[in-house]
């Protein structure tokens, strides 16, 4: 049965790390640059960075969240049954992941003295605004060759790399500390205890034409599922799989 | 030698139009789906439109300049040497989408009021507001097959085919009244008299390169030519082609 998959951060710090992973994420498959409106969602995601980037303090958090995800790691080490080697590869993946981060720049900061981007930043968010004669740089830009354009990309996003390598670091260890369960909401409805949970993860059968609405915080929270078709809430009992990271 | 065409409006109201034409563009072009983030551009597109329906009566001005360009080719009815078939056949053209401009909604209502849409366009602002537990909505519709969602899309625009005829018509007539000639631009500079003028249009070649800055109203205009590379005004002769549309 096709599923589909949802996730839900229980607190703001995860919301904005989820956030950034998804633009991050549409900004690499935009920068290849396939078709002539490609470059718009690269430059909006790009943005949409560095404006959650003036906006909190986002590499101090990531750091301290990963100096947390070290501490638990090293209290394995010389446990009976844990595999060392695994896990010493493990403390210095995430040595090297935080040593890059707090020696890196601040957030975006290049990217903002970037004489170009900050000419084009602007007037990239009026309505219809990366018409040619708003933004004559950037028409410009969009002239050069394939192979120029997709390297000052690379170059931009090269930048930010200590903060993809140690967000991908942090969300795949968090993802990992929770494991699939059936549950089952009956008359569309479910709410659980949780333990300093960080994200919910659901995969719900995609037949029953609903979606979650979840409200909650890392120690308590709840689902409500929404039929599609009428905005209202289900009244069917659904059976789907939820994992509590934290 | 590749050039790279440039178009500037030379008054508020021509400005919106080709920004609009620019939307409607990407929005067809995106409502294919291709990829995983094309509905981003699709949504980001439609919300655009409606922010700018909402600032300005955009099908007043519309309809009273499709008039005015009726009035215009009724005065080469029965004038010798004119192909009057072509001209009857035009005429047509103009009263038909006339008609159907005057006679649909106004712009973008149906958009407004469809309820899904309107839930996911409040968020869609945010920077990477996008994420699923932003929009569960729309994350559910994501997971709908191609074909329905390239359907829905069709539906959407369809509301928009008047305004879209419209404006094609009107752009298309405007810029047939331009021929481009061969102009210089002496130490980066060119200024012109014109003549309620409404589009400028230019052809520059790459290998100069630079981008155009420029100012002016229907009856006079100046172009500053910019080295893209350091960003300052040029100060080569420039020779590039010109095209003055009233």
């Amino acid at each position: 049965m096709t599923t589909h998959k949802f996730e839900h951060p229980l607190n703001e710090k995860t919301r904005i790390y989820l956030r950034v992973e998804a633009l991050l994420n549409q900004m690499e498959q935009a920068s290849q640059f396939r078709d002539d409106i490609q470059h718009q969602l690269f430059f909006r995601s790009l943005f949409d960075l560095l404006e959650i980037f003036e906006q909190i303090q986002l590499k101090s958090e990531l750091a301290k969240d990963i100096e947390k995800q070290r501490l638990a790691y090293r209290n394995w080490l010389n446990v009976e049954g844990v595999d060392q080697e695994m896990l010493l590869g493990l403390l210095r993946e995430i040595d090297d992941i935080h040593r890059n981060l707090m020696g890196g720049e601040r957030f975006g900061q290049s990217l903002k003295e970037d004489r170009f981007l900050s000419a084009i930043r602007q007037r990239f968010n009026l309505p219809g605004g990366s018409c040619c004669f708003d933004l004559p740089a950037l028409h410009y830009w969009l002239h050069l060759a394939l192979e120029q354009k997709i390297q000052d990309a690379r170059q931009w996003m090269d930048t930010l790399q200590p903060l993809a390598d140690a967000l991908k670091l942090w969300l795949k260890l968090t993802r990992e500390t929770g494991n699939f369960r059936a549950r089952e909401a009956k008359s569309g409805f479910y709410q659980s205890d949780a333990e300093e949970a960080n994200i919910l993860r659901l995969s719900i059968p995609l037949d029953y034409g609903v979606y979650p609405m979840i409200s909650g915080h890392k120690n308590r929270f709840a689902i409500k599922f929404i039929e599609f078709s009428s905005g209202q809430a289900s009244t069917q009992d659904i059976e789907f799989d939820l994992a509590v990271c934290s």
